[in-house]
């Protein structure tokens, strides 16, 4: 494959020396681009857009042809894998994904295959290669899979929750079935992921969107230790074992410090916690990733440009810390404001190299 | 006024040697009650629910005559107050409330008007007095209101957000208007909840569910100063000065140290903290409230039981813990499993005192 032109986010996952902190945006493929409404226009649902290796590829190449990015994500969704596993995955306009058939029984999950990532899930690998080519080392392509407590609270409930309570309720009421479910997710995620790195992922990134809404005793076994072991098959594996693993469970507070010892390279952080606390909390055992507040974008550049000298700081000087939001950028973000931080990233942090 | 026969509740939040662990629940008198279903169908809508005091009393008394409760509190809604500023509120089926003016330029923060809590508010001042002579010493009675950015996100956004996008706008890129619209409301809270303690309130408290949406510095900036500044002016107030007042902030794992400095009486805490280190973090500075996971409650008694043990060792031996959930007890949960974890508590928790 060509040489990486830009390697700066993968030496930050490695907390090795950068010449500027280095920054990329979660869903910086997405909706708040006029460019990609387009395409998702003509593409027709959502789910054609995510299965069509040419025009995934398309709309993960956009941010980077806007903003001076120095990572490119793959643009997919979480939720490939129960898609995969017969659940009937479709996203309603407006009100997000739902599953005709979900999870409610024993004999539900016993019933759940395996699927192959490259027969079932091909379609993905297929975008990452083409991905691949097509970004011709400009900079890393990033793979990812959602979190198995994440996709299990999708899978359980039918989509979108905001109680978790048919979700908890399996957790609560029969952790065996729960831990059958979410031992099937993590191999599953496990192959998934492993698959990305071997089609050219990368680094690659897991989003446990729902983690935060778990006790602590609870995330840890239910959640944490499932990402643990996908951390180990990874890194025992043949074609994923230096490929740096990034955790993110948005509302992590109480439990960062557990994530960090689970072996991943880095830790994705959101905005409800103090970036400066959270690396004297973790020490130097992973990289930092965050941590914005996404709302923070409907301000103007030059607050936005005073915030990212905020953040800048409250890491502090030394190695390990990529620029990011502490979740998605939201679609009815002005791009402009988009671009104003990405430029105040590259201005303002070569001062703390 | 009638002497209180059961004080317990009042002595924990004091830090007082009780007997037993005091409990009560959020949303204890609500739609998981089938005869608070009964009393809401033949109200007709829920905002005349909440604006009979006579109804308000009714549903107040229900879950005291089914459990061993500790307290009763109020009920009302959070969004009295901007209801009472004339925005239009109104409640939509199964879609939560909504503003029919809701407030987004600075002239509309200009006229929005402080309302008189025996004026406009007479109703919940009317259903304080009526509780109170209902109950007849039998519990406290607890008094609560909205936290300011809690109501400013409601106000803002014309009801429910997932993501505060309009709200946070204000506070980004016109944090001078949203400034004088926290301190209205600051104002508005303060002689809401002096009134409730006037008519009869024999503990308060403020909710602010949205608080944990915010970065730690807005936290500080836009939702604690005002809710330190409700805790003081009613510490110097003629009726409330010596009414304990809880602060209530979902998701504010990394800032109860913070809030612990308020001058608060106690701090309620939700379910994604340890209890115990929570209590070592903020030392005996205040009473802690919480924190069962409101999921847990569709788990077995037997379960319930178990959780309700690790909750008071989590806390330990020793004063000032009142048992709750770390939220309002959800509609679907069988009144049982309600009763299962009133009942573990009364058992359980003697042995901690």
């Amino acid at each position: 494959m060509t040489e990486l032109r830009n390697d700066l986010f993968l030496r930050a996952l490695r907390r090795e020396a950068v010449e500027r902190t280095p920054v990329w945006i979660m869903r910086q493929a997405g909706r708040y681009l006029p460019e990609y409404r387009e395409v998702r226009r003509h593409a027709g649902s959502f789910m054609q857009l995510c299965t069509s290796p040419e025009l995934a590829c398309k709309v993960t190449m956009q941010p980077l042809d806007r903003f001076d990015l120095d990572a490119a994500i793959l643009f997919s969704d979480i939720l490939t894998i129960p898609g995969a596993m017969g659940l009937g995955l479709d996203f309603v306009e407006g009100e997000g994904p739902r599953f005709a058939r979900p999870v409610r029984s024993k004999a539900d999950i016993d019933a759940l295959p395996l699927p192959d990532p490259e027969v079932e899930l091909r379609y993905v690998m297929d975008a990452v290669r083409l991905i691949r080519s097509e970004l011709d080392g400009r900079v890393p392509l990033i793979g990812f899979a959602g979190s198995p407590w994440t996709l299990a609270t999708y899978m359980v409930e039918g989509g979108s929750t905001a109680t978790f309570s048919l979700a908890k309720q399996l957790l609560y009421s029969d952790p065996e079935s729960a831990h059958r479910l979410l031992s099937l997710l993590a191999r599953s995620v496990s192959i998934y992921l492993e698959a990305q790195a071997a089609a050219g992922a990368q680094a690659l990134m897991i989003f446990d969107t729902w983690g935060g809404a778990l006790t602590p005793s609870a995330y840890r076994e239910f959640s944490l230790a499932y990402m643990s072991e996908i951390v180990d098959h990874l890194a025992a594996s043949k074609h994923a074992r230096d490929i740096p693993v990034t955790l993110f469970t948005k509302g992590a507070g109480s439990w960062l410090k557990d994530m960090a010892q689970s072996g991943c390279a880095a830790l994705g952080v959101d905005w409800t916690v103090d970036l400066g606390d959270v690396r004297r909390a973790v020490g130097d055992q992973v990289a930092l990733q965050g941590n914005m507040d996404p709302a923070m974008l409907y301000a103007s550049p030059t607050q936005i440009r005073e915030q990212v000298s905020v953040i800048l700081q409250s890491f502090g000087h030394g190695n390990g810390h990529i620029m990011n939001l502490g979740h998605g950028v939201q679609p009815s973000v002005d791009p402009e404001r988009v671009a104003a931080f990405v430029s105040a990233v590259r201005e303002l942090s070569p001062a703390y190299h």
